[in-house]
């Protein structure tokens, strides 16, 4: 028996989250947040191998595309540009405990959300990014994934409320540069890319992944490899990706301000019209 | 709008978690798994201390002592030797993002469940234990808290699945021993107590805080400090403790055993007796 917010529930109600649920329970499950446009789901083929992945990674089932196709449908209509979320869940057990039992058939919640754009100076002038005190501990089992321990972002997302300041940079325990808190980072230096290395932790994004393949399409060398906030600061363009931003070039982070932005540009560019 | 396995959903149901909820979404919140006896929870002061305290870290308002203590009793009747479970997640939040919006109203779900009691053995010859590949990460921010982020203990605990073995040993990325994957760990040696210090990883449970104080009123030394897997390995004893199990002695772990445990039936008698 379960009693939440003072009134009885019924943990079997198939249509509703269960308190059951290992994705309430422990936070074990995975997600994607989508970019809806013209009632499509951009890039769906490979949000849809980032979801499976990371539920192999966790040894969940993922559902088929398919089905989670078909399921989509239905929401897109309400939002025809909008964003949309799955969460995979491990799903409902019964037995309590850590252990999940092989028969657990997994959950999944889609959702739509109307999407309110980003003001238009942040692509146009760049963004102001600060630096989170919070730093990212090393997990390499869980590094990569977009996992529902999110505990560490929710913390530095709240270390600031400043709109001025449109996202915060997470550093590692080693005082490497990870990512912004729902964000992908790239540095330009001398015409080269660098991306941090997500071996240790952080989240690899699909956009990440298609500026990684941009570059390499187009003669770019893209190194994935650790580095510092000194070595960030002294980078000739720094720019932030995600599937519902696109690319914001970053115009201000500690001391140091930014105006020009030509390999950004060229990349966000790409990133708005290619369609892979 | 949102769809949980096919069905529409209606977010607003107050009497259902909701897809909305952060507890869901990110493990946005803490939770307590408490020993029911003679249809009342057992150190209920504790749980309740520590759930607050929990609650503090990471800035959700712990609701009231009094109306906690007022929905539960209306479980306890259920199984009136049970385990009962307090889940506070910081609640409902309609707007997306990783920021906790002020005005967030923390969710209560409170559970009862039958306890199916641990094998007579497992207290009167010792559990047998072993060591989990997985290592905890170091996050002093939520170091000892026990909050919804516990993907780490799941793939921890999936790791086995031989009824012999009745907990796993989870060392942290030094190497040092912390816990096992849901109770405390104490060694003797030479007559004084070691527990692994948690400021890095680890949930300090209130059992583990019981043992501490019982050591320091009856004159034991208990010392806080990290050791690794080698120095465990050569302890006169070793027990675990969590508020279901109470504490099971280790028989075996590794190539080592253990059959005598003078220390740890002084503390297992003392923690299953006094109230506090």
């Amino acid at each position: 028996m379960h009693i939440v917010n003072g009134k009885p529930v019924n943990p079997m109600l198939a249509d509703q989250i269960s308190v059951y649920d290992r994705g309430l329970l422990y936070g074990d499950g995975v997600f994607r947040t989508m970019r809806v446009s013209g009632g499509h789901i951009l890039h769906w083929p490979r949000h849809y191998q980032k979801l499976r992945q990371d539920c192999t990674r966790l040894n969940i089932t993922c559902p088929g595309a398919a089905l989670l196709s078909e399921e989509l449908q239905s929401l897109l209509q309400q939002h025809v540009n909008g964003i949309a979320k799955i969460i995979i869940t491990r799903g409902q057990q019964i037995t309590r405990g850590y252990r999940p039992t092989p028969d657990t058939v997994p959950t999944r919640i889609l959702s739509i959300f109307p999407l309110y754009p980003s003001p238009e100076t942040f692509y146009a002038q760049g963004i102001k990014l600060r630096v989170c005190q919070l730093r990212l501990a090393h997990q390499p089992q869980l590094a990569g994934i977009k996992h529902l321990n999110r505990l560490e972002n929710v913390l530095a997302a709240a270390e600031w409320n400043d709109a001025e300041i449109a996202e915060g940079l997470m550093l590692d325990m080693a005082d490497n540069v990870i990512e912004g808190t729902r964000s992908n980072l790239f540095a330009v230096r001398a015409g080269i890319l660098y991306t941090p290395s997500l071996v240790n932790c952080g989240v690899a994004g699909i956009q990440r992944d298609r500026v990684i393949e941009w570059a390499a399409k187009h003669g770019l060398t893209c190194k994935i490899e650790p580095f510092g906030l000194t070595e960030l600061l002294t980078a000739d363009e720094i720019f932030l990706v995600n599937s519902l931003i696109g690319l914001w070039p970053v115009r201000e982070l500690q001391t140091k301000t930014w105006s020009q932005f030509p390999v950004s540009r060229k990349i966000q560019e790409w990133l708005s019209h290619e369609d892979n």
